[in-house]
């Protein structure tokens, strides 16, 4: 079984010139779960393949995803990523800008690894996510300053910026396998909602998380008026009186405990705690349909407690 | 022929969201020779390929090429490129972050055009490139901060940033018509030789070029200490006098026409601009020389042209 940490850890980035690589190396070794990686080794495995044939594609994965984490620190201007201070406080700006550039290509240099026969396939797999990504943050920005985003925009929103990798790590892996059409659609369909329940939970936690658990503040979406699932529900069931208190909180930007407490109570009365809990259930529960079109094994069990921990974490 | 202005006109950027696309069709609208663009078409021809199937390849290095530039002008806090605001100007930082990111992006995704049996090999070469540019880019902002320069670390910073873009257009351009190994490897030595040359070319424009014909104003590198291909030589040439003037004029950071006046003096009595113009001579006689490796056709009279021009221009 691959250890992904070692794998990681194993990448050279000793070479020359340091003030390029050593930013890369500083930003895969604070770890993490590694989440996206094991996807594609366990879609691999699940269908059968061997997942020493995956690496290649599971490395360009996680190093792709790290890239997107260092350049999105920088234009959030994020201090701390993982209890470490991020690379652009570390260094410099330029900094992170190019060797983030730089980690982008590298995970293009991983793909390079892959079988000949399978590169053009996944060469256009890899490539259509990174951009659909690129897409889902810019949406995000976008977000900010439109006051008619719907819940539908929201999940298109997430879905390109979050679902997409976790599914296409999954397809990606399973292409490497040998699957069929049919399991690669399933693997990669279970991956998008995974990655919805992922991410509205992400929200519900952000608010109503416990901060000893949740390992970051809370409130911190309400803070900035973040047009989360459970901001856009609250809006759509609030009443006239719940939607013009709401609207009073949102004009106050200035942080405070009290707007916290008073939104975390909207989110209640409007139902909008409810309505987040209920789509995380919901697309959790499609997920799991998804794997009903796989092979009954191993592999899939431990997807399918995968979304059920997913959908109940606490942090 | 292919009018390589009208194939990047072409290219589709009307998608959404707009606020990640109309960058990069801004960036790529305000035109520049396409010089690398051309070289992948002109490597196809010369041996005897059709340039309609290096098309793909030659749009990913031109788009490729605009990315760097788009990022590095982040990183350089230029203003202007081609008469042109920059889009950090125009936009802002973040905007220029991520619609570089998703032109790299773009330009793997044009690559997926290039022929299945000729994808691999072009896709390292890509890759291989686009890294050595990083490399080239992190070189010269570290010398910034280094004072034991040697030329010989100049000419490789150069031969990163400038050169192996050219060199890699025209090898890959090679390889899509049919080339063999030496042809391939003749014409990328070409372009490596007709880098150096245009880049210390540009070292001496921007301190001796015509004011009115070169199109921005002469000695910025002077102004900030920029250890060109002429400082480096000064510097090596110097009697005990010329070193301790030169060391002087360094310590005095604000810009002065004196500065310039002072600094281009010293250039000609040390003879670093008799290097510089030496060098350029040099490096032109060794891409000239490998042409003569190539079947002598009408597409290799005008890369010979070409490397007589770069060397001679003026602006």
């Amino acid at each position: 079984m691959i250890d992904v940490n070692e794998s990681i850890a194993a990448l050279d980035w000793s070479k020359e010139p340091q003030g390029l690589y050593a930013p890369i190396a500083y930003a895969l070794s604070s770890g993490g779960k590694r989440l996206r990686m094991q996807l594609v080794l366990a879609g691999c495995r699940l269908v059968g393949g061997n997942e020493q044939d995956a690496l290649p594609f599971a490395e360009a994965i996680e190093v792709f995803h790290n890239f997107t984490l260092l350049h999105d620190d920088v234009m959030d201007r994020a201090d701390v990523r993982r209890g470490m201070p991020t690379v652009h406080v570390k260094w410099n700006d330029n900094t992170a800008i190019l060797s983030g550039d730089q980690m982008l290509i590298e995970a293009y240099h991983l793909l390079e690894g892959v079988s000949a026969n399978h590169l053009p396939e996944l060469l256009k797999l890899f490539t259509r996510t990174a951009t659909e990504i690129c897409e889902g943050q810019q949406y995000d920005v976008d977000f900010e300053q439109r006051d008619d985003v719907q819940i539908a925009d929201y999940i298109e929103m997430i879905r390109l910026k979050t679902s997409v990798l976790l599914a296409a790590a999954l397809q990606g892996g399973a292409i490497i396998g040998g699957a069929t059409a049919a399991q690669q659609e399933a693997l990669y369909n279970y991956g998008i909602h995974l990655g919805l329940a992922f991410q509205i939970q992400d929200d519900l936690l952000d608010c109503f998380g416990d901060p000893q658990t949740f390992g970051k503040a809370i409130g911190g979406d309400i803070s900035c008026n973040k047009k989360t699932y459970l901001l856009l529900s609250a809006l759509n069931n609030a009443d006239a009186g719940q939607r013009a208190e709401l609207s009073r909180w949102l004009a106050q930007t200035a942080p405070s405990a009290e707007k916290i407490s008073a939104v975390k109570e909207l989110y209640m009365a409007t139902r909008a705690r409810e309505a987040a809990e209920q789509a995380i259930a919901e697309h959790t529960r499609q997920a799991l349909d998804c794997l009903n079109l796989l092979p009954d094994n191993d592999e899939r069990k431990q997807l399918e407690q995968l979304a059920q921990k997913l959908a109940q974490r606490k942090s």
